[in-house]
């Protein structure tokens, strides 16, 4: 199974001005078609962080994925470090130059909107059929927009292109049983399932106390069988099932 | 100013089942008090990756918050790791035992809730008021629980210990005029103002492109004088004033 990892690059996400959308919407599409999200990290505008974060994630994870600063703004500075990432030249993209011409035309194309073909020599690009400007590959990594609407065109262009996997499942129960009651009996159906994955999310709904037992696994057989052990263990504390 | 960096330790993120709240709030909490956020980041329940995730953001920034993995189940294994990550050994807080002690009563006490006591040598504990199973802080790492309502109340009794400074202000313009057409006067405005951090954020409404410019310093006098070359750039282009 391939492995991921997000780079979310904004200032805006850390002075908690935005709150993130892109994280969560990438996270349940990689795992639709089989690629693990395995870490995200969320980053500022700042030449030194992208180029580290980027260098370290793109040897550890089979695909990369950023989002934002590939606008035409003075703060957009997405490609250029990816291009010192890599250590390749920044150069105009002569096809996105294209695409930009086209869709601006002659009279509203300008300096800055140029700027936004400009990316790391060699860089493949990503259409974007929201706004024009494309995004781009280069080596494993995959560099989006950060408006949410103009991301997820993009990823629509070439996820069927990732090698994916078998779709992780998963099966979720809730009930009002504190985690401290049901713990000692759920490590048991830990172990007797040691290759599902098992994860215990306590809640608070109108001031009561819960726990969602969420169960992970590609095979919805066995999926059914380790909900059947939960399900007794639930019965065996007369728990009250909630919804999810 | 004082640094930060948030560790988010769940699969839940990363799979998607979950959207993160708490590194929006912690955000702007850490905002208001005059923390910077450097960086965040999102991991799974796995020991590796915890411990060296810790190990690599304590060397960096002067406060770690980490969320999650704190409670009775087996999959909660933070405070391990974090002993781990410290190289001191992962024992029993007669403190924090104490505290389950009495809340639970000798009825309702048992093994998996004890779990919760288990902290690296020589950890401080954070008070819970929500459901008393403490956090805790060792170094400059602030474990922290993953459930929004305790975790803010977790953040509550320290944070006026934080070494703050001033608060990070911001102030928004939002407009339907594309980046691309303010993009190269803003820039002049930037270099006006070196010591302004001007964010330029694209958006689509109801069909309609426009940006949102975010203006941010600690004096209010300063990014009064800024956003008035702001709004005087935007009259230039006719730009018609959006909500923020």
């Amino acid at each position: 199974m391939s492995t991921a990892c997000i780079i979310v690059i904004g200032n805006e996400i850390l002075s908690g001005r935005t709150r993130d959308e892109n994280l969560g919407w990438l996270a349940v599409e990689l795992n639709k078609i089989g690629v693990r999200l395995l870490e995200a990290r969320v980053i500022p505008d700042v030449p030194d962080a992208i180029i580290k974060a980027v260098n370290a994630c793109r040897k550890t994870y089979d695909y990369i994925f950023t989002t934002g600063g590939i606008g035409p703004t003075h703060d957009d500075i997405t490609a250029s470090c990816i291009a010192q990432a890599f250590g390749v030249p920044y150069v105009r993209n002569r096809e996105a130059e294209a695409i930009l011409r086209k869709n601006y035309g002659a009279q509203n194309l300008n300096e800055a909107r140029l700027k936004m073909a400009d990316m790391p020599e060699g860089a493949t690009l990503i259409a974007n059929p929201v706004s024009a400007a494309p995004g781009f590959i280069i080596g494993n990594v995959y560099v989006l927009a950060g408006v949410p609407r103009i991301m997820q065109a993009m990823f629509d262009q070439f996820k069927t292109t990732l090698k994916g996997g078998e779709p992780m499942l998963s099966a979720t129960i809730s009930v009002f049983l504190t985690e401290g009651i049901i713990a000692e009996k759920l490590t048991k159906i830990q172990s007797d399932f040691p290759d599902v994955e098992i994860g215990s999310y306590p809640f608070i709904r109108s001031g009561r106390l819960g726990t969602s037992l969420v169960s992970r696994h590609t095979a919805p057989a066995r999926l059914e069988q380790v909900t059947a052990s939960i399900s007794q263990l639930i019965e065996s504390f007369g728990g009250e099932i909630a919804a999810d």
